[in-house]
């Protein structure tokens, strides 16, 4: 039994509570109790106790869209639109890089970037998933590993039968493992078939697993959908059976009153990602429009080759101020409901909404702790609001997954997570140099 | 004499430069050279060196707008719409607690902010400006302190003419002091009469001073100006006399293509505040115009009343991410570009282009050094990119202003900075009761 107890804590359930001198019990990797600090001493005399006077205690983050093996191509490509950024840059530095060893070491540079900043459970979509899956448990880390389809061939596989059949046997293999989930990954309406998302379909029905898709990223797919199959890509993803209380939407920036009525109709999820957004020039999704018509929203950061930080706080962040600004109403995404976006809305999306995502007894030990004692961090009003637009990832002190300090005093806690990324100093090199030998001639970056 | 020799220099001038393995070399506080480390060395070799093997170095950041002492009031009224947050929030609190101590407090918790973070310089519009000067001499920072102008009383003065007396007296006294400049700071058009502009443009001409204004932040302010005045409140300003090249447009978000010819064929400089625009509903500002107009952009914080973090780097991030995404076009706002608006964009505004705001021989030594040899920051292909878009203040480890360290290993280097920031801690929390006893009733804050 162990008691934490800070300064406050924000549970997220009940919706906009903020709890001075409480303490969170837990126990096997749980929380069991969120009581009154004198009371949980007096119940539990024995447990170790975690004080933290100057803290606030909120649910761990979770990053609902990232492609976290990308780290290794971080600012490989900046200043370029989506397609171009897409096709030019970043599919040709793939198509020479990728392989079970640079996923499994761009994910252990974003787990870690993730953990030190208090992200507790990332969704990802990327080829050698298993060796996303394999880095994440090696970092202590909880996530959701996509099963890709795309219709292109890759050095993961020949094509999208063979990345299904690939996938599976990966969640049959990882299936026990506490930290995992699984999500069916087809990559776009523009680079998977018809064909493909039907098996995509019935085999989520059959399987339970949510299903993730990048979707109305940019105006000139919505153009390009309406041109070869005469509808808009949501509507052709509803139309093969997609759609449903299982399905994220990621980007989902251009969408009119009748996409955000079919979202909410089917009770999808969106993925929103900012930052991404606005960089590749995509635009900026009208997530006040679905907050009112009640989609479940929440927050990613997108691979670190789009955004290029892996931090959710200031991606929340972005997304309360975008909203507000481009809604023009300074009352919507309030400090709560961002708060909520990037905990429990992320969670609910991968279809973990009654296991994580709150500080609720019952559900997993998932916790971040963010220090709100510094000198600079004076005064603080309201602890949430200071958290959202305020605070920095820096302020994340300790996190906690099923119970298990995974960073703590701003490190990494574990010895294997401390001894994969300090193997990294050296590959991250090796990557660097791979990259800059892999680019096009003309382009000259000059760091290393 | 003194060399610094990061792993990287980018200068700002010549544009896009980026410098490996080179030294600046600094005495009596000015930059003296910027050559290659192995010449640096041979030529003086009796230099102390600081070496930087892992480092950025830039120059230091300039805070285009902010209102330094409002760091008291950070958080004590969010999600709230601009004119609403003015007058049911800070104004009420304002005219209780406002004073000279208010204002020295507040601004040397918001100078100690603003160097942790790399910024050297920052431009100020506040009442008791002479408590802003002192401060931010205390904390051996340059500052451009704001003679306010405005139509109401205050715990400063009785009105414009009170105001202006008071402003030139503090000018009159201060102005020897190396690091301090001064501006003539008509608070808006809204708030400021047509005579009281009159007389700050006559003096501006006499003395030779920036005038800074808000400025087209919100369409009400638009819309009311053209009721009242038959005019545009930049017209209004043209025709009072006040643009020019010394004349700063803050905020300036609701422009149209002739406001937006005004601002250039004058010559004028634009503080571009995207968080506060964003978090007060005000709207965005059209920077991408502004730039191919050739108008000088510099950044802003605003207060930490409406930001609410005196981050210039978040800032101008969401500046650059911001201006790709409103325009449609993700090549605008380059990194070089993005540093150069939160460099000697502002320098130039402030009338200061010819002794900060980029690192050439004959300028002060206002430098800027970011730590990105953490394996987390691996692997870096553009520094300058990894900056903008990857880079977060907490990476800030030096910082020099007139070549005198005053951010060592992330800590405030001079003992002065350190002791008024240590009596902080107590007075923050003074002030977060004087704050929270004033709250309207029913404004509940859990803080504290």
């Amino acid at each position: 039994m162990e008691l934490i107890i800070p300064r406050w804590v924000a549970p997220v359930v009940p919706d906009g509570v903020i709890l001075s001198d409480h303490a969170v019990a837990l126990e096997h990797g749980r929380i069991v109790a969120l009581a009154p600090a004198v009371q949980a001493r007096e119940a539990w005399p024995q447990a170790t106790v975690t004080e933290l006077p100057g803290h606030l205690l909120v649910p761990g983050f979770v990053n609902l869209h990232t492609h976290a093996p990308m780290s290794l191509l971080r600012g490989a490509g900046d200043d370029m639109p989506l397609q171009a950024w897409l096709r030019e840059r970043i599919w040709p530095l793939e198509a020479k890089l990728m392989g079970p060893e640079f996923v499994a070491d761009g994910t252990v540079l974003a787990c870690a970037e993730m953990l030190m900043g208090g992200i507790t459970c990332f969704n990802d979509m990327y080829f050698h998933p298993e060796a996303v899956a394999e880095a994440a448990l090696d970092m202590g880390m909880r996530a959701a590993v996509g099963i890709i389809v795309v219709e292109f061939p890759s050095s993961y596989g020949s094509g999208p039968a063979d990345y299904i059949r690939k996938g599976l046997e990966m969640r049959d293999r990882l299936r026990d493992e506490p930290r995992l989930s699984f999500t069916l990954s087809p990559h776009a309406p523009y680079t998977v078939s018809d064909d493909s998302l039907r098996r995509v379909s019935s085999l989520a029905a059959e399987l339970g697993l949510p299903v993730q898709c990048h979707v109305h990223e940019t105006a000139g797919e919505i153009t390009d959908s309406l041109a070869e199959h005469r509808r808009r890509p949501l509507q052709r993803l509803a139309d093969l059976g997609l759609l449903g209380p299982e399905f994220i939407a990621i980007h989902a920036v251009h969408l009119d009153e009748a996409d955000i009525a079919l979202l909410a109709r089917h009770g999808a999820s969106v993925a929103h990602c900012p930052h991404s957004n606005l960089k590749l020039a995509s635009g900026i999704a009208p997530t006040t429009r679905l907050m009112t018509a009640g989609v479940n929203l929440g927050v990613g950061t997108d691979g670190a080759a789009s955004n290029n930080r892996l931090d959710l706080l200031s991606e929340a962040r972005t997304a309360a101020l975008l909203a507000k600004g481009s809604s023009g109403d300074a009352t919507v995404w309030s400090a709560h409901q961002t708060l909520h976006a990037m905990t429990l809305g992320g969670a609910r999306a991968l279809g973990l909404g009654a296991r994580i995502g709150s500080i609720e007894p019952g559900k997993q030990a998932d916790l971040t702790a963010v220090d709100l004692a510094d000198p600079l961090s004076q005064p603080v009003f309201d602890p949430v609001a200071h958290l959202i637009h305020a605070a920095g990832r820096e302020q994340v002190t300790h996190v906690w997954i099923d119970g298990q300090l995974v960073v703590r005093a701003r490190q990494l806690h574990a010895e294997r997570a401390q001894l994969r990324l300090a193997e990294m100093r050296g590959r991250a090199r090796l990557w660097h140099n791979r990259v800059v030998d892999t680019l096009p001639a003309g382009v000259r970056h000059p760091g290393g």
